[in-house]
């Protein structure tokens, strides 16, 4: 005796078929005991099996619940007046010495209390959730002292608690410097080693990440800063993930790939060589439109040259103060498309199974097969393309937690 | 004695004061009659007025009913797996051959029933309504002859009729050729002669449209043939409207001036001709980014040339399934930020105000004002430039049509 069957829909199981990269058929059951899928078919081969409660979804499409594998939800204030002085026609400049940009969430973080920080995230993941997300990754990385960021972590768990939601939460080790190391050589390298000798192996030793993550960039941090953190994560048993390529090519993605890194995230400028690594490793690219949206960016990552070289593509909301304030996952999915070039299957197996894949989870969530975590999104639509063409459109009529309508 | 006192918010008026172009205040109230508003002024000042009903808002933003003055709502089908070709590189050619465009939209609706429509549309009705919406127009345009378009008009009529949001109805009377008018020019100008002398005349006749719009373009129809449908409009009393420089500059904006058009819309190739001729006969520039951003676009409206010719500009979500299949008008706003660079000022005031403007209805909606209808939408935010700043953020915490929570 099951728990629970679903009846009457489709389903897109994300189990790739020949020529049918979801999965997907029609006339589908799923059977669900303690939380868990236990059979999924056709539902004339379910017809035998009994379950406690029996819901008929009336032709509607079921997905694994979309995996957000990439944001930066727990922050203080918003960067709503930066948003409006630029569209006003303020410089980055004019932004900075008006006290904005990434250090103005970091005051605006460490200003707020615990409880605002959490009551202000939590809006941020029911809107998530309302869009069909049962696995969020959240990363710290406004604290910028050892302290700070495991508040951060600990919030980030903190609202996951009595949610129908499974949270991954990350430590992003290095994101910006703190205004005190901005000024030398010698704080910017006392910042680095701290990180790495005291901030991370404080973070494993609390248990409160399931990875470190880092920003390797020319207004952030170099490879050799990069190395020294993923060395320092490695040896603390925590495996890496890093912000690459975005706004210019550091062999970000190819220094991640050598660290066996989960994923390597944003990639607009990524290369073949990258690319190639990235493939070897296993390192799962995750596209974050929703910047390259907010920052009118020109240059898309290259699809194609991922394609080319089979690398696993995750889609996420990079929900973030400064330069993704997005909270719809289908929208993700549908500038995936729209801007990226994905097609609609592309983006669906990016914001399910590679998310998985990219937060080391894939063996647990991410396609609804016999086995997995019974969480499951129900999409009142005709076309499961229809998940990547409109734009806004409202989350899942049924929004699946453990198999429970959440 | 009113019937209802809204207290504790800020409100955007949207009545504008010098430096103040959204005329908001703090520590506001409302008070509410017949589904009127009665009067607005700070909770001090209101503090001796008595309701059956006094509603505490907790602090939040109160602003008029988000006004979406440019849809086309009702159609049968999607589109989403000619947006799913075209994302797997099909050209416009193949999608053509393969029966996709408006014609494959007006096939789907002609194959519709009725009820069919009404539930598909209303379906996207209460999604914008979620997003904040309280008034809307519905553009016909997918019928192509006379009773078709008809039933398109009463289908946006009817799918109002239960529902707490005023519709606007558009006959949208020059959209495409219907197929069997494509090949010759006697066909075309047979078309265009029957919607001038019996179409127009019935839809008026039977009061079924406020206005009467076409579509100006290389691809659609010229100005000579949409000069004959206006000039038919406004014998039968009806006011026009023009999607006018969308793709090519057609000087259709001038020409919607010229016969005192409630709005010009798209005007991405507007130029400042058209410009000063939409200023001098008050014909409001209707931004469509929903349209932009799912055509990929490069060339963006001219909002500075709107600004100071001092056009009034309104934002709508053009939602319909081949170039716009938006449905949120906060990400309308967005959008208008963030592709067009406007402010979050003149989104706000370009989905209210200007808005109703665009309709002809800036007398009884648009503001929060007394003897203006009491449609409303509450946000739980806590700077009003939020409304330009979140992607996909989701709708008010409260939506009161005729002062009522609905």
């Amino acid at each position: 005796m099951w728990d629970r069957l679903l009846t009457d829909c489709h389903v897109a199981t994300l189990v790739p078929q020949p020529g049918n990269p979801l999965g997907a058929f029609p006339n589908a059951a799923i059977g669900i005991a303690d939380g868990r899928i236990v059979r999924v078919g056709k539902r004339a081969e379910l017809a035998g099996f009994r379950a406690k409660e029996v819901t008929a979804l009336g032709g509607a499409w079921v997905t694994p619940g979309l995996v957000d594998c990439h944001t930066h939800l727990v922050f203080g204030g918003t960067r709503a007046n930066e948003h409006a002085m630029r569209r006003a026609g303020a410089s980055y400049e004019e932004i900075a010495k008006a006290g904005g940009g990434i250090a103005s969430t970091v005051a605006a973080t460490k200003a707020a209390s615990t409880d605002e920080l959490r009551d202000s995230a939590r809006r941020r993941l029911h809107a998530l959730m309302a869009g069909g997300v049962t696995t969020i990754e959240i990363k710290s990385g406004y604290g910028l002292d050892t302290a700070a960021e495991i508040r951060l972590l600990n919030t980030a768990k903190a609202i996951g608690r009595d949610e129908p939601v499974r949270i991954v939460p990350t430590l992003l080790a290095l994101h910006a410097l703190p205004p005190e190391a901005l000024q030398n050589a010698e704080d910017r390298n006392a910042y680095v080693k701290m990180v790495a000798e005291e901030m991370i192996p404080a973070v494993a030793k609390l248990g409160l990440a399931t990875s470190a993550d880092a920003f390797c960039e020319t207004i952030a941090f170099t490879p050799q800063e990069v190395e020294r953190i993923f060395t320092a994560a490695r040896a603390n048993g925590l495996p890496v993930r890093l912000h690459a390529e975005q706004l210019s090519n550091q062999n970000g993605a190819a220094l991640a790939a050598k660290y066996k890194a989960l994923s390597a995230d944003h990639l607009e400028h990524l290369d073949a060589a990258g690319a190639k690594a990235m493939a070897a490793a296993g390192t799962v690219a995750v596209l974050l439109p929703g910047a390259y949206y907010a920052l009118n960016e020109k240059k898309k990552p290259p699809v194609q040259l991922l394609r080319d070289h089979a690398v696993p593509i995750a889609i996420a909301t990079d929900c973030n103060p400064g330069t993704s304030p997005l909270l719809s996952p289908t929208l993700a999915m549908n500038m995936a498309c729209t801007l990226f070039g994905l097609t609609p299957e592309e983006a669906i197996t990016g914001m399910t199974i590679n998310a998985a894949r990219a937060l080391g989870l894939a063996h647990d969530i991410g396609s609804v097969e016999a086995g997995k975590a019974a969480d499951l999104a129900v999409w009142r639509i005709a076309d499961i393309a229809e998940l990547g063409y409109w734009i806004g459109m409202p989350g899942p009529e049924r929004r699946i937690f453990a198999g429970v309508d959440a």
